[in-house]
């Protein structure tokens, strides 16, 4: 039998992930070894993330263990760690501790960052929301800022404190946007004595001139009046110039706000684009038909790493879960073909539609032709979500949470933690 | 009608929220308007605490939101701030933010926090387990030594990784010891590749002739034998002299170690001292009979803040939530006596007795002249703990996540979070 070629993945987001479930097996004798390599020690559902920020799920409901998910691929090893070098000749990677390991294929899967456009000072300022340490900084923001209205004797200060700015009009930022005005609506009557749900208010900022723009006119404007009906004010057309501790600066005009939250933009993680091949704006490699990296066949980059555009297409594929985990699949594909001495397969995107929420009961979905909205949308959503999400234990309990919060209308994971900083900031002079 | 008298509660603990809902009342024209002030915004049931160290159990099913649980009290408003200073003879506190709020009567139930003995510089190498961040940190240290176990190629480092010391024999270091047995056992053999239960070290170490002094001789050899079934090594009279990143000296020799955690000990809040009142060595206030501040009739301290001996008794009584609970009830209620011109009652303590488990399915509980010990006190204290959790929705979800976790023996929230170095420090050279 032949030495099994090594396939290292580097990440174990959607794409990461879906590769090595499709190069692991549960007996010996596979004609690879997997060894997969993440930052954190979880696979994320990144979809439900603004619920994790929004106090609506814990943040075990949408994270679990890697080990957990691939413990039966025999083939397939998992180590904590971080790349910070990949050597293409000697075909190795190295790790934050300065061990090498050598790969035969090498799948690159690490996913994009927020993106500041060059202001990376504003991020201290208008967290992203990446990953779960992300949403639970946002998540303590927005009940901090609420409890500092809450003691705030001076009312230019509490309607300070009740000013939510969400920048970026794409999903992240309209499910964010459409959430705070929820979690106000619910918690804010019940549980503090000086605040009334009128008094907040959201704003929802968005460079281009509509918000959810790939989802076409017709559900982008719906998507801007079911936000409206929640109270959310969408502005269009207007970008952010400044970003600080008292709020933002949009077209000349300050809000003083008390939580800025970044949607706006993502960056591609560096790994693909050191290998130097040739990037997009977003630090996106061109990849070739079969998404390996250009010059490397050895290599691939899939998902928020990958720029693909489609045959006869003009844009490049969204930076969505369908896309990576399909990548993923054909990359893996690829890898046993070649040890077949079969060719490759072109990469084909088999598209499934998309979709945003908009709150509770409300949401847009595009499904090839076909566009919804409202509930129907909604509950759309919730199926396809709870269908995708990884383990059953955590399907039971995201569907549980989510029938606890419909029947009493309550934020069970409403608990600040993180070291930084638990008390609001003293309100400004 | 008279003004309602101002009553502020210093911590949501189990004494601060026992004493609010005695206060507090659901209808109009009650005597007292209170408020309660915690630097979190959640109460925490801090004897399962452990569990979400060892990624049993979430963060926030043993958090709960105070104002959810005091929002039906017309007469309490609560407040997310810290207190740092009291004056007490204009009857004031102080906040963090300068704000000034007028008293009353003044209930300190502010908690005690984890003491190094005059070590500080110990803190960063052996977190204590005192609230919700620390035990997350804890979380993230034992499934951290793990992962680096699995990538550690020397055999040293791997055993030094697999090695765990618990300093203290109380219940918190019993409990910790156990759990992180048990822990190893579950996930070892499943997830990790390199690694087997039987490589793991844990041991157990404390100052004082026996652990669990205060449970008797026998309970206190019962839970010896059953910590050394797990595979625990108890080490008893030997006392830390040194914890630093590679381990901890004890009796002259050194003991290379991954992981260090503290139980050993506790100090009160310093806000009753402040008060310059006499202080036990632990820094708890001699409170009165009717756990009030000597000199200041207005002011009670309780909980883990007051050392309170019983009448005919030669110790104080113990840090743990029924004394707490208790005294809040009695402080409250001659609080109403005061203001109904009745004399105060003195605190009078009703011993249920206490308890502490031993990894999954073993336990020791004293309860009255009862001693038990094995699954019928794990039991009963299952029982105990389900039965005094706060919240409906939370008493559900550890159940669930008990029951799931003792059939398919698996540890759902083994997820790492915390910004702070989500990998391991390399090896020593």
């Amino acid at each position: 039998m032949p030495t099994p070629k090594r396939v290292i993945i580097v990440g174990a987001g959607f794409g990461g992930l879906a590769a090595a479930q499709e190069l692991g097996s549960r007996d010996e004798g596979s004609p690879v070894e997997v060894l997969v390599v993440d930052r954190q020690n979880y696979h994320l559902f990144t979809p439900l993330l603004y619920q994790v920020a929004m106090a609506g799920l814990s943040a075990t409901d949408i994270a679990y263990p890697i080990r957990a998910v691939l413990h039966r691929l025999r083939n397939v090893h998992v180590l904590l760690g971080e790349v910070v070098g990949i050597d293409a000749a000697s075909r190795t990677i190295r790790l934050e501790d300065d061990s090498v390991h050598a790969y035969d294929y090498l799948i690159l899967a690490a996913g994009a960052r927020t993106s500041y456009f060059g202001h990376d000072d504003w991020a201290r300022h208008a967290p992203g929301l990446k990953d779960l340490d992300d949403a639970l900084e946002v998540r303590r923001r927005v009940l901090v800022a609420l409890e500092a209205a809450e003691r705030a004797e001076d009312p230019a200060e509490r309607r300070r404190q009740l000013t939510f700015v969400v920048v970026g009009g794409g999903p992240t930022g309209v499910e964010l946007a459409g959430a705070i005005a929820d979690l106000s609506e619910d918690i804010l009557a019940d549980d503090f004595r000086r605040l009334a749900p009128e008094g907040v208010h959201v704003i929802l900022i968005e460079r281009g001139s509509s918000i959810l723009t790939p989802f076409g006119p017709k559900l982008s404007a719906r998507a801007r009046r079911q936000l409206e009906e929640l109270g959310v004010e969408v502005r269009t057309g207007v970008g952010v110039e400044a970003v600080d501790e008292r709020g933002v600066i949009v077209a000349g005009q300050s809000i003083a706000a008390g939580t800025v939250l970044w949607g706006a933009g993502v960056r591609a993680h560096p790994l693909a684009a050191a290998l130097g091949a040739p990037v997009d704006r977003g630090g996106r490699v061109l990849v070739g038909p079969d998404c390996s990296v250009p010059g490397h066949p050895e290599v691939f980059a899939i998902g928020d790493l990958a720029s693909f555009t489609p045959q006869g297409a003009t844009e490049p594929l969204p930076g969505i879960s369908p896309v990576a985990v399909q990548q993923g699949r054909t990359v893996a594909a690829n890898v046993l073909r070649d040890g077949r001495g079969e060719s490759r397969e072109s990469f084909r995107y088999f598209d499934k539609g998309f979709m945003a929420t908009i709150g509770r009961a409300r949401a847009v979905a595009r499904l090839g032709g076909l566009q919804l909205s409202g509930l129907v949308a909604w509950l759309f959503w919730v199926f396809v979500h709870l269908w995708y999400l990884v383990g059953f234990r955590n399907r039971v309990a995201v569907f549980t949470n989510w029938i606890w919060a419909y029947i009493v209308s309550r934020h069970g994971a409403r608990v600040i933690t993180g070291r930084r900083a638990p008390l609001p900031p003293r309100p400004l002079a």
